[in-house]
C-alpha cells in the first residue's frame, strides 16, 4: 500500500515503460535468473492463459491435474479465450500431477485428430494444498521436455511453497526446468496483480502481445510494479508466506484434537481441507469465509493468509469447539 | 451416387437455394416431426460444434461422456473454433453417459468461475459401440431439461442404433427429447455430408449463421442435399445400417470361438471391440483398417459398413484363425 | 488513494460481494437510472470487448468508427477475444459515427455471408477528440435501434463530454438510448479499473459471466469499486474532468498565436490535434509524453488530465515558442 | 464426376491416406514446383482462414483491399475462427492491393497495442474481376517480403487469371514470390473441395493441424483428391477457365453496342460489372442468378463460368436488348 501512494505522486510513462516497471525486471532478474522477464498482468486467469497460449500453437492440448485451477475455476476462459484444449489427468488426493500422468496423456504426436500436448501446466502448491518437493518437480519438468513439452507453473501460491520448502524462488522454478511462471500477488497480500514470468528468453515476445491482445495490459501499470517491488526487494514475500504456513499449522494442530471435524489432507502449506458436521458448513463459511469443496461430504477448504492473525485461529478453534 | 450425377446435369442455385435442398426438408420433417429443420454440412465435428454453440452461450460448458468424441477426436475444435468448455464424466466401459453423472456434472449454476452448463451431448450409439434403450435416452433427456440443459445427440452412427433398436429415426430422437441430432452422412454411405439437424423451432436461425462463420456451408450445397435424398427418401438408410449390423453380429459371432483375439464389450451395432495378440496388432490394423484403441492392452475396434461382404467377414475370421 | 487505504484495512468478501461494491451499486443507480448495474473491470479494453459480446451473437458484426479506438488500438482482442467483425465507416475529421454511416452500413440482415451488424460502438468523446451534441446521440442512437441494433458507448472520456455539455451522465447516456456503457475510471484519476454498466436490465447477466470468462474479474473487486465509490459519490468526477477540460481551452488558446505549431481540429473536450515542426516531434512527445499521431503529417496529440497543472500548461506553451 | 464414380468403386485409407490424395500431391509438385504441398479441404471460406493462421500468429494483422471476399463475404469467419484482425485498403475501382496501400498498412510493428502485420492476403483474380499482371504480383510480393510477411493468394478464380495472362500456375503464384495458395477448385466445375497449398516447405505442418481443428478435414478426402486429380492431371483446368473466359469476352462484345446496360469495369477474365436499368434488376438477377452489387448503382456482377454456353450468353443479349 505504502508502495502505490509512492507510484501515485506524479506523471509516468504508461503501458510499463515507467521506471517501477524497469526496476522490477531487476529484481525478478535477481529471484528468478537473469533470463528471466516479468509481465505484470492483472489477475490470476489472466497470468495462465496468456502463459499457456504463449507456450502452444493454435492446436493445442495442455495437460494438466484433474483439480487444476485452469481446469475447474476460470470460466472456461483457457478454452474459451485461448482455444486450448485441457487434457485432464483422473482425479486422485493430491491435486498433483505425476510423471506417469503425464507418460499417458502425452500421446497423439503427429496426428491431428488429437489435440497436439505442447504444454504441461500444474499448480505450486497444489489446488488440494500439497506442495510438490524439489524431486518430485525435477521428475515433472523431465517428464514433460523428454516428450517436447513446455512447463507452465501457476504460482498462485507459490510463496508459500518456497517457505514450506526451504528453498529460494529460482530453486523451484527455473532450476527445476519451469518455463513459463505465473506468479501470484493478490493471494501473497497484494491489491491486485500478477506476474506472468518468462524464466527462458524465447517466450518473452509472445507474452508482451498477448497481454495486451488478450486484455491484460495495464496503462498505469506501475501501480501493479510497485506492489511486486514492495513484495520481492526485501523479504516480504517470503515473511508473508512464512506467516500463513505458521498460521495454517497452528489451526492443524489445534483441530487434531477438536470434535466435530476432520482434517482430509496434510497441510504442507497454507489450506486445510476438512469436514465439518454438514448441519454448521453454513455458518462457518458465513463466518471465515471458506470454501465449500465437496457439499455431499460437508468439505471446506479453510485457507490462512498473510493477515491471518493467531486470534483468527483462536476464533476458529473456539467456534469449531463450541 | 446416382444421386450426385443427376444433382450435375444443370445449372442450380447455390448455398441452398436449390430444389434438392428444399426437398430435403419435407423428407426430413417426415422422419424428424415438422419442427424439424435441417442444415446440410461438411463433415461430422462440423456438424457437433455447429450444434453445439446453437444451443450455448459464449461461457457454456457441455457435459458428455469421456470418450466421447467431441472429447478425444475432434483436434480441440469444440475449444478452439467454439470456445466450449467440455465437462467430461469420468470413464466407463460403455461409453454411455448416465443420469448420475448429469446429475454430478450440472453443477455451478450462477457461478461464474464455473463454465456453465447449458448443454448434454452424447453419441448414439456411444463411442465404445453401445446402444442406448429409448428408455435410457428418455432419461438421459429429461434429466438434462430438468437442469435447463439442452440435449445434443451426435448421430453419425444413429442410423446402426436405431436398426438395432428397430423403431423409427423420429422414435430414437424427437420423441426422446433431443433438442439437436447431428445425423450422420459419411459412416453410412455418402461421399461427404452430414446433417445438423434442429428438432426443435428455436435453435433453427442460430445454425444458419453458424454454418457460414464456421465454415460448414458449402456454395453447391445441392450435391449433398441430393445424397441424403437418396438415403433418407426411401430405406436405404435403414437398409445400409441393418446390413453393417448384420455383418459385425456375424462377425462377432464367428470371433467367439477363434482363438488369439478376446472380445472386449458387447456387440450393440456395427462395432467389435477386441484385444488380439500383441504381435499381430500391426498386421491386422494394416491389412483391416481397424484402429487400435489402447496399444498397452492390444485392442482393436471393427466396424463394419454399409459395404461389408460376408467375404470381408470371412477373410477378417481366417486371418485370426491362422 | 485514500478510498484505497479505506479498502484495505480488513478482511472484506472477494469477487464483488463486499460492501463497496454493493454501495457502488447505488452510486451508479443514483447516476444512470434504477436499472443501471455497474460490472467491474480492469481496463478499458476489458470493458469495451465484454460489453460488445454481451450484446451480440457470435456472427456479429460491429459497427464503429474508422477511428473506433476498438478498431485501431486494442491488439486486435475485439476480433480475437471475442470473435466479432468489425464494420468500420470510412475515415473522416471527426471521428464521429453519423447515422448517414450507420445506415450503409447497416446491411445484409438475414445473409449468412455477411456478419450481422447487431451493435453500433462509438466513443464519447470521439476518438479525435470531438464531443457527440445530445441530438447527435439520440439521433445515432434512434438510427441503430431502428435497424434492431444495440447502442454501445465507449466512454472512456465520457466525463469530459459530460463536463463539455453541461450535463449529467445520464442525459448523455441512458437518456439518449445507450444500451451499454464503458465508464473509463483510469482516464479519469483511478489507478486502474473501468466499469461496464448495463443500462438496460437485459444485458446484466450476460456482462457477468463474460467478465469471469474473459479473466476481467477481481477477486480484491473491493479496490476498483472504492475508487469509483470515490470518484462518483460526490462530484469528484465532474471536478476533474472539468478541469482538465479546462486546461485544454487554455492551451488551445495559447497554441493560437504561438508559431511553429497549427492546431488541426476544435478542442471539444481535453484533447488537442495539431501539427508541429517535423524536426521538433521527438523533443516533444519525449518531453510531454505526446501521442504521435500521424508521422507524415508530424501530427501529436496532446491530452490534458485530471492532474494537468497551469504551470504543466504554461510549460508546453514556452518549450513551443522557444 | 467420372473421377468421383472411379473413387467410390472400392475401399480406400480415410483422412488422406489414399492413393488419389498421393498421386495429387505429385501433380500439384509438377504444377506449382517440389516444395508445393496440397491440403484438400471443403471450401474456399476454409481454405482462406487456415492459410491465414498458418502463417500467423495469434496477435496478427492480415492487410487486405476493401472489397477482398475475405473481409466482405465469408461472415466475419477469419475473425470469429482464426482470431484475425484485417487490415483493409481504402476501397478503390480495381480491388487490387497495390504496394503503396501495403506500405500505409504495415505499421505498428512492435507495438503490441496494434494487430501485428503479419500477412497479406489478395485475391487473383481480384473480387471486381481484374486480373493483377505479373510485374504487379512481384511488386506485391516483394513489398510484403520487405516488411517480413508472408503472401498468402486467394486464387478461387487463379485458373481463370492464368489462362487470361497465358501463363503457368507456377509463374502467377511461387514464381511472384506468393508463399501460401488457395486454389478454388468449386468454381472451376468441381462439386466441391479447394486446396490450400503450401509453397513453401515451413507452412505444411501448421496447414494439416489447422484442417482438422478448424473442421475442414474430409474423412472420405479421396472424394476431393480424385476431382482436383481430373482437373490438374490435363490441361482440364485451362480448357476450363478459357471457355469461361471467352464466354465473358462474348459477353462483354455483345453488351458494348447494347442499351439499358453500361459496362462498368474491364473485363480482364470471366467477371462482368455492369449497371442495369433499375427497374430490371429484379428479373435480371432471378433468370440469371446475377449479383447485386450495389442497390443503389442498379449494378450487378455477372459471372461466366466453365459451362457457360454461347446459347446462355445469347440468351442473355437478347433478354437486354428485349
Amino acid at each position: 500500500m505504502a508502495a502505490l501512494i509512492e507510484a501515485n505522486t506524479n506523471h509516468a510513462s504508461s503501458y510499463g515503460a515507467d521506471q517501477y516497471t524497469a526496476q522490477l525486471q531487476n529484481v525478478v532478474a535477481d529471484h528468478f535468473g537473469t533470463d528471466a522477464r516479468a509481465n505484470p498482468v492483472f489477475n490470476g486467469t489472466g497470468a495462465n492463459v496468456i502463459a499457456l497460449q504463449a507456450m502452444s500453437s493454435r492446436w493445442a492440448g495442455v495437460i494438466c491435474a484433474n483439480w487444476a485451477h485452469i481446469n475447474t475455476d476460470e470460466g472456461g476462459a483457457p478454452e474459451k479465450v485461448g482455444g486450448l484444449k485441457l487434457l485432464a489427468a483422473p482425479p486422485d488426493f493430491t491435486g498433483k500431477l505425476t510423471p506417469d500422468a503425464i507418460d499417458s496423456l502425452a500421446r497423439g504426436f503427429g496426428d491431428e485428430h488429437h489435440a497436439q500436448p505442447e504444454v504441461v501446466s500444474f499448480a505450486q502448491t497444489s489446488e488440494l494444498g500439497r506442495v510438490y518437493s524439489i524431486p518430485e518437480l525435477r521428475d515433472l519438468c523431465q517428464s514433460a521436455h523428454m516428450h517436447g513439452m513446455k512447463v507452465h507453473m501457476d504460482g498462485a501460491r507459490i510463496a508459500n511453497a518456497a517457505a514450506a520448502l526451504g528453498v529460494t524462488l529460482r530453486e523451484v522454478t527455473t532450476d527445476v526446468g519451469v518455463d513459463v511462471l505465473s506468479f501470484g500477488g493478490t493471494k501473497n497480500g497484494l491489491m491486485f496483480g500478477e506476474l506472468v514470468v518468462a524464466l527462458r528468453p524465447d517466450d518473452s515476445d509472445s507474452l508482451r502481445y498477448l497481454r495486451k491482445t488478450d486484455m491484460q495490459l495495464a496503462s498505469k501499470m506501475r501501480f501493479i510494479s510497485a506492489q511486486f517491488l514492495a513484495l520481492l526487494s526485501d523479504s516480504l514475500w517470503l515473511e508473508n508466506a512464512s506467516h500463513a504456513n505458521a498460521m495454517a499449522k497452528r489451526l492443524e494442530q489445534g483441530l487434531q484434537d477438536a470434535q466435530g471435524i476432520e482434517i482430509l489432507l496434510p497441510t504442507d502449506a497454507n489450506a486445510i481441507f476438512a469436514t465439518v458436521e454438514s448441519g454448521r458448513i453454513q455458518e462457518v463459511t458465513d463466518r471465515f469465509g471458506c470454501l465449500v469443496v465437496d457439499e455431499a461430504l460437508s468439505a471446506i477448504r479453510i485457507m490462512t493468509s498473510f493477515d491471518t492473525t493467531e486470534s483468527d485461529v483462536n476464533d476458529f478453534l473456539s467456534f469449531i469447539s463450541s
